[in-house]
């Protein structure tokens, strides 16, 4: 499945025609992970429950009038409802549980019911735009661990990190886009040669050894280079621990949030899902183990004094219940390195180009730093990613935005459609992991000021201010990267036609959906929102007489 | 506080003055439980998180422009944002936790941080209108056990039941409506005394020798008569076993969803308060005990060959939790009575007059039974309505109302509004307990017939869609009746204000929010949501081609 290209509808709005259009893409084989299980990254995101489940939802856009609305329930089409033109096209809820039944086992027993489907962020609302995406996000955690403790690069630093797939595939280019080694172990050799094909990893080692003696001599050298080791993580990182190298950063990409996912030591790779569909309580039990010895490894590279964060995986809270008591010694990175920039609604803002055109994308490049002249960061990525990014599925492109630029982004990119620069709309979304936009206690929300990282208020109010607000797609989802139980949080979607309607739409939610993260942190007590909020203009009514 | 009267703006719109007045209507000493907490009703549902909170919001209502927005976490006001006039004046998130941390002591923990609030059903979501909101649905719950049981008819039979609070203070008088008799039991004498001003309960027995003097005379005399008696059911209830009193029907309605505000065997009521406060582990572990003995009784009498059911307050789960291993021997009351008219999108439609005129309640009346002229059960509650229920605060009406009805009522008082019938607009809503808006596997959605009952995607597809269609405020609460972690819901409420804008806004929302319980229905496997969705048009995309 690949996503149609071009300048011609195939659904009666270009609203519905971009829906259509960024499910095919979710699935299309050169973005998903297992398009033949309709599964898109992140271990098991889906972008719909079923086969026939998708080919309804496709049905149903290709005849969606302009004044109607889509429900999607995990993934399947429930209902069709006459709305209105600010409405949004699609609503989706998505592996949401009653929350004494936010279990895995429970999921599990319902998703085989056929009654659910795990829609992780972008998976089940279609804004997934392969390795890219995370890539920013990859690139500017590195950033900020490089201004953080080494002076601004990672010249001359090794990374050692674990898990190449969907979303960890990012690590070892966004390593040496800061100028720095990365060692990265994968249990499964195909993610390690897929990542060497797409130019996001440089080498796979022969074994240990070599991986060992090659990440060194780059250290050593001062060289950019990134080296792939299969192996299983929870056995090579207790034994670089041991042998001594010399890590300056440690951190894990493995699909630790599903016990299920993760492959437990002693495990071959070909054999892990059968083994977790025959016992999955062993199975958990034994993926527990490994984590815990895993983390162990990572608290000893701490002790010795390297940078070690958690990436969002939830493997801290896997180690804790597989019995390593000093899992959560190292930090989250949104904590770390990310709150700051939430603070002033900064998060991933992106696009896709629905022409299909590489060109539209080029032209947007350009138009995004044309509007921020000021803004370094920005201009060293794009340059970068124009370079090094291999597009996947439709064109697309990711740079993290704040409260007060999201909407000039929107509103010219409306009017490069408009004015026919641009071959075709443009579809702009965002991760669900945005400042504003979810509740996740071990990741975007660990250890808030005021202590409210459990409050789940939030993503349900961006939700809905995105639904008012004109959005696209809005969808709201339980588990995603931390897994069941673990967080709520909310997508939006607008697309950008080149109509006036259009642009009033994005001016709203492209300023809303950010100043929720503005808002969210203000109530928090973060001093740098407040000044973003007094500065924006964003009113916090509780400040007001 | 009581909410302003008449025909008079204070705000800028009708759509934020019906806000503005119905907070504060939740809040008037006639209709809240104890207003000095801004405690409304269901032990401690509240209508806003402090004091400071509540005059924040009104103020902001004040001036709010008819394309702004305010968005309410846990009863504060956080945000105010630019949408549009098709958008909610007012967007509602209150109690949701990410789910690992939606337990009871850690939301009083965070409640203590001031963090959150609980906001019940309809008191955080500013549309509880009394004791008669739940009267009806009382009504047709005994009505449909007098159906199920007794020949169409409670005449000469006994109910027992406890709790005469907020809302279990509706079942004596929806008892004797169906002409029969009941006896309830209540700790708090204050609650009697007030339901025998307000004419829901006949009398106080002076003890319980008296009470069933009483009952069981009028049980045999086939008079239709209500009972209160002072006392802790934990202790009566066994007691009436042992006497060997013959119950026809048993349930209850004490505040058993929130461990600490069921009062335990041998505690002074005025006592309670202080003590779960000091050590709330230790109170709930002696309520859990007392709710064990409770239910152990109420087992007892279906043992007997009564009619048993929970009504909702989650008290068999408590009695489980406190040792009792049959606790679910018995039924919630919505497999047992309700279900059917969920599959019809049959739920509590409400509304209240704006005016504060009881005579705009009086023609809103007549145009309801005009327009449903065939049906004999909504002409019957109307005119015992009219009779017997005395108006708290802002006088309103409810009735249940299916899928094809409500919007066509709603769109008929947008006409009574707009020629000058009514004084004021009119306000329209209901509780979050409806057809589609809520999962709660102890109560609403208990026993699905496919076993969806912990998926919680459908209340907040439900919320989105209302706030896609055009509903003047919407909410979505966490917790509700049957306590944290057990449920999530969500409301709506849309203002007939005689405007063209809202008669489009009230076709669309009062259609699409019952269709959802159609469209749960359907995916859920019941035939008669079927046939409701086949007759009514209402689109489900997988059946399709
Ligand atoms: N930091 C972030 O911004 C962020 C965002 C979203 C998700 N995440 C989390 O990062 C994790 C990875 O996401 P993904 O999309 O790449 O998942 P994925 O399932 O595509 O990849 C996980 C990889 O880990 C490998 N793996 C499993 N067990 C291993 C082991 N014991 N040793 C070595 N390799 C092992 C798998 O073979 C697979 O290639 C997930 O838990 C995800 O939730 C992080
Ligand atoms: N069936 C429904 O439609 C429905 C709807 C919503 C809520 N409920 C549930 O019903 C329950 C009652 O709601 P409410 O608004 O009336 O609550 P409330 O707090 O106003 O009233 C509860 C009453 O129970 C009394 N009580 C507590 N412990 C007692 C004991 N051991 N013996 C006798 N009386 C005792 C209290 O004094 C109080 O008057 C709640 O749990 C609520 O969630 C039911």
């Amino acid at each position: 499945m690949h996503a149609p290209h071009g300048a011609d509808l195939h659904c009666r709005t270009w609203q519905t025609e971009a829906a259509y259009r960024m499910l095919q893409n979710n699935l299309d084989p050169a973005v998903a992970e297992r398009p033949e299980d309709l599964v898109v990254y992140g271990g098991t995101g889906k972008a719909a429950r079923s086969r026939d489940d998708l080919a309804a939802i496709l049905r149903t856009l290709l005849t969606l009038a302009p004044d109607e609305t889509l429900l999607v329930q995990s993934g399947r089409a429930v209902g069709v409802m006459r709305t209105h033109e600010w409405a949004p096209r699609v609503l989706i809820a998505n592996s949401n549980l009653v929350p004494d039944w936010a279990t895995w086992p429970e999921f599990r027993r319902l998703e085989s019911l056929g009654l659910t489907m795990y829609g992780q962020m972008t998976a089940g609302s279609w804004i997934y735009i392969g390795t890219q995406g995370i890539l920013q996000g990859t690139y500017e955690t590195f950033a900020a661990v490089a201004a953080k403790r080494f002076g601004g690069t990672l010249k001359g630093t090794l990374t050692v990190t674990a898990g190449c797939g969907g979303m960890g595939g990012a690590q070892p280019l966004a390593v040496t886009m800061n100028d720095g080694v990365c060692l990265i172990v994968e249990v499964d050799p195909h993610r390690l040669h897929r990542r060497v094909e797409t130019r996001y990893l440089d080498t796979v080692a022969a074994d240990l050894d070599d991986a060992v003696a090659q990440a060194l001599a780059a250290k050593r050298a001062g060289e950019a280079r990134s080296i792939g080791l299969v192996g299983n993580a929870a056995e090579v990182l207790p034994e670089l621990l041991a042998r001594g190298v010399e890590a300056d950063i440690v951190t894990d990409q493995t699909s630790a949030h599903d016990p299920l996912s993760y492959v437990p030591a002693g495990v071959d790779v070909a054999d892990a899902a059968g083994l977790a569909e025959r016992d999955p309580n062993a199975f958990t039990d034994r993926a527990r183990e490994s984590m815990a010895r895993h983390v162990e490894a990572m608290v000893g590279f701490l002790d010795a004094g390297a940078e070690v964060f958690d990436y969002g995986n939830s493997i801290r809270g896997e180690a804790l219940a597989g019995g390593f008591a000093r899992a959560f010694d190292f930090p989250g990175f949104v904590p770390a390195y990310i709150r700051p920039l939430f603070c002033e609604g900064k998060g991933p803002f992106r696009w896709a180009a629905l022409s299909g055109d590489p060109a539209d994308i080029a032209a947007t490049d350009r138009a995004v730093l044309d509007l921020f002249p000021e803004n370094r960061t920005l201009h060293r990525w794009i340059s970068l990613a124009r370079e090094r990014v291999a597009f996947q599925g439709l064109p697309a492109r990711i740079c993290w935005l704040g409260h007060g630029e999201r909407d000039l982004a929107g509103v010219r990119f409306n009017e490069l459609v408009a004015d026919g620069t641009l071959k075709a709309p443009i579809v702009i979304g965002r991760d669900h992991l945005d400042c504003g936009s979810v509740a996740s206690p071990y990741r975007e929300t660990e250890a808030m000021k005021d202590g409210s990282d459990a409050i789940a208020d939030w993503p349900l109010l961006n939700a809905l201010v995105n639904t008012a607000s004109g959005a696209s797609w809005v969808s709201i989802h339980h588990g995603g990267g931390v897994g069941i139980g673990r967080s709520i949080h909310a997508g939006q979607v607008t697309v950008a036609d080149g109509t006036a309607l259009a642009a009033q739409k994005l001016e709203r939610v492209l300023a809303n959906d950010p100043a929720m993260g503005v808002i969210r942190h203000v109530d928090a007590g973060y001093e740098e929102a407040d000044r973003v909020a007094a500065g924006h203009g964003v009113r916090i009514p509780t400040r007001e007489s």
